[in-house]
């Protein structure tokens, strides 16, 4: 409610990223101006001026899927087999994962604006804020979901349970510990009360 | 088995950042020359010549805990009472976030070190690879905690279920939903053949 009215005194903001914010090593955030416009009840703010920390792509992830419409909408809907291709330099890293049932698989979502703070999914009537949806539109844009390791092979892993396009930046591997991962009972009150489609 | 062979071949190596990956408004990786020396079995690579993404801290955590060996070893360990403090800027994301019990907290562990493959962490016998551990040494030192969502208010999120050091940066806040996070029956088999300490 009172985020609400907070929003209600403001109106959308679209601007381009500040020049001192790009650099030719950088994928640049995209803002409004290069991905399409805002739909009903969403509001983007002001990126900040510059960035705080940078990433590495440390590989890819190729998947059955060329664009985004083409991809399952959530990652258990498809037990598609992926690869997740490493690049060579960090093979050792994989030292030990072959003993793991699943992995959590932390990727980035190149092609998302991140400057929306409220959002308006298709498949949703109302529009959320970022942080209570799994949209790819976020400030830092990087997935997490949660894969079962089929095997590794070299710089490959062979997983199911992803639903990115093909030849997303992958950012991280970490083993899935039940103990500390894994809430059976956990709630998402807004999306307990939507019918699925 | 193939890894250990790769790396019997090789030595670690220690370096600084290329020059063209520094700028004054990224935090620099650290390397072993900064943050001490390797440990028997642990393995160095030369980290990439530049960055290919970059991220904002979107606020910052705050726990009880003022240096790293003072932290909960796992997230589990703890009850305590950690607030999470959005930047106000993004305060319009947390529409909907009141209604869901446990979020994916994502937050930048920028003490970590970026260039090991194989580590030997304390309370573990053998070395093992960066991405079978949960360690916060890795390429991207992004963190993934599950937490239980206490309440919201205003720009603050008051959780438990947090393990980092006090005034960590946050990455981000996602929902969590069962359906698709929770992996009861995981197993991370080089784990389940340790004692518990």
């Amino acid at each position: 409610m009172e985020i609400l009215q907070y929003f209600q005194q403001r109106t959308a903001v679209w601007l381009d990223m500040p020049p001192n914010a790009r650099t030719e090593t950088m994928t640049e955030p995209k803002t409004a101006g290069e991905t399409g416009d805002l739909r009903e009840g969403e509001v983007a703010v002001r990126l900040p001026e510059r960035f705080d920390a940078s990433l590495y792509y440390i590989g890819r992830i190729h998947t059955p899927w060329k664009r985004r419409e083409d991809c399952p909408k959530n990652p258990r809907e498809s037990d598609a087999l992926c690869t997740i291709v490493l690049e060579p330099r960090w093979i050792g890293g994989l030292q030990g994962l072959e003993t793991v049932s699943h992995v959590v698989v932390l990727y980035w979502m190149d092609k998302a604006r991140r400057d929306l703070v409220l959002q308006a999914p298709h498949h949703y009537r109302e529009p959320r804020g970022t942080f209570a949806l799994r949209s790819p539109v976020r400030p830092n844009p990087i997935a997490v979901s949660v894969a079962r390791l089929i095997r590794v092979e070299g710089n490959r892993l062979f997983v199911s349970g992803l639903d990115c396009v093909d030849d997303t930046p992958l950012l991280d591997i970490k083993p899935y510990f039940a103990s500390t991962d894994s809430v059976p009972d956990a709630l998402v009150g807004w999306h307990a009360g939507l019918k699925t489609e």
